[in-house]
């Protein structure tokens, strides 16, 4: 279906760093934040990458546009189609306006506002559907036969995990630049796109630093599936305010990578993610989304110990409703720094 | 009384310098943002030097180190006193914390929350003062006297500003390796310590680029002395929601500065700061406190013009309590980016 899924069927780390040129066109360099506090508090030297400054709010823009940028003029002109809870669809909202496409995208109904109404401003044809009774793969899919457009996978496909590779090879750089080697890396983990990207890029040019994939208690699929060596699914109905990481399941190119090259998958609650909301909005004052939390909130819980270790966090996403904001940010209370 | 105010009684780009390398024992280096939707929005370029992800919230940290950490070690053993209505309250307390050294910092009842809880935190005795019956400079002078103690100015004092233009040298060379060159900068201006130092900081290196002073619109005091050629006073209870801009008329070392080096001044209403606070939540995921927005409230409202020109912004603190934040980002609303 897809015209360029013949060119390369693994992802691989030189194509990572032809994407980190090709994202530039449109992906920011978000900055590497250091914390004295973080670091007190956990006992370790940590390092941030926060996606949630990138253009969108979120990482898959790199991986959106990898994709798109690479279609030809005919594919683009039939138009593009996407489904997501919101942050590829922003991605692949702003990659397709870059390059002059239109874009469809299938939604949730129950999204966050702020990604339907981004998604909406950035030109992008909006579709929605109830998460309960339709199938989101299908509703694109026919969207997609019927008008001969291209669907850009959210995760499972070598130059959307190539895009978001470029966040670790970025990373990587970054770190390297100011001296530091990473022991660790946390990561968000839904479909493993991200991670599976990240670990590639690291495998490339920091073979030491150990890849952690962070995963909701309840959707730890893919914590689960390195478990069982084989990809299990997340039982049906588990839920998280981490709406960003509800894939059901590991992607099939994304677990052959993650299998090969994580260390491990650390779980965090709910009440772990809005404890790490709270603590970016008191003391790092960033505005992070429940899913882009995840990798935070391993460190605050100590679900992964930081202690003595320099340890990189990617922060993946920060499109959040104020509604829910406003909740998972409690009362004010002191916080050293 | 203090005791390094006679090695040089006018801050200088040499000190600045200097300054830069000694704060960074304490202070991290902020980065350098960049987002093509603000660009959009405003028609110009804009980078965002945002001192609200600097250690303590706020860009006052480097102005109480680089005044405490030339203090010799008797000083410092009779201890630190400072009055501020939060954010220099936080800088000392952590640069004194640095030097290991006490501090009593001297703050009024209506602080925000969070601005007391981190100076207690931070280890400092608080010792609150109502806004509308005491003075807080003689309750300061009086601990200062009592104790021995030395007494950190706010903004009107050569290492102070020196320090604080540690925000401009930085800022300035980050710009300038990324390829650009700022035609304007805007910078928050309460007693005009921060905006000083960036214009001598600028000055040594940029002298082409136009600084700019952004106040509340009832606390334009800096504007208003600028247009008079002498310092005034802002009106007696005049009031903004920027609480870290309250001082109540120019320095004399400050205003020195500015007036020489300033291209003007740009005022901005509540209503105004609440929408950028507003924007930096949606857009930029930054947590900004309302003093911390006016320079970006300037930009945001046309109160300064952006259209073809590259424009510094700094984000001068990100200091709010959760429910001034949650009452400022209004419903959400779309913004393409």
């Amino acid at each position: 279906m897809t015209p360029t899924a013949s060119i390369s069927v693994e992802p691989t780390f030189g194509e990572i760093r032809k994407a980190a040129e090709r994202v530039r066109r449109v992906a920011v360099e978000t900055p590497v934040l250091h914390s004295p506090e973080l670091d007190q508090r956990v006992g370790g030297r940590i390092l941030i990458k926060p996606e949630s400054l990138q253009r969108t709010g979120s990482f898959k823009i790199r991986g959106a546009y990898n994709f798109i940028g690479q279609l030809d003029r005919r594919t683009l002109d039939a138009g593009i189609v996407a489904y997501s809870s919101g942050n590829h669809a922003q991605g692949v909202a702003a990659a397709a306006r870059a390059v002059g496409a239109s874009a469809t995208i299938v939604m949730p109904t129950d999204a966050p506002e702020i990604k339907l109404a981004n998604t909406h401003a950035l030109g992008a044809e909006v579709v929605t559907y109830d998460r309960g009774t339709a199938v989101r793969e299908e509703i694109a899919a026919e969207i997609a036969a019927t008008r001969g457009a291209t669907i850009v996978p959210p995760y499972d496909h070598p130059r959307t995990i190539e895009g978001q590779g470029t966040v670790g090879f970025e990373f990587e750089r970054q770190v390297r630049d100011a001296g530091h080697a990473l022991d660790a890396l946390l990561v968000s983990c839904g479909g493993g796109g991200l991670a599976a990207g990240i670990a590639l890029a690291f495998a490339g040019t920091s073979p030491d630093t150990r890849i952690y994939a962070v995963e909701p208690e309840d959707l730890d699929d893919t914590a689960r599936s390195l478990a069982a060596g084989r990809r299990v699914s997340n039982r049906k109905n588990a839920s998280s305010i981490c709406d960003a990481l509800r894939a059901p399941t590991p992607g099939k190119l994304t677990f052959a990578i993650n299998r090969r090259l994580l260390s491990g998958g650390v779980a965090v609650s709910d009440d772990e993610v809005r404890h790490a909301m709270a603590y970016a909005f008191r003391v790092l004052k960033l505005v992070v989304e429940p899913g882009g939390a995840a990798a935070l909130a391993a460190a605050l819980s100590g679900g992964f110990d930081c202690r003595d270790k320099t340890v990189g966090i990617v922060i993946s996403g920060g499109n959040v409703d104020r509604a829910a904001f406003a909740d998972a940010v409690q009362p004010d209370a002191p916080h050293p720094g």
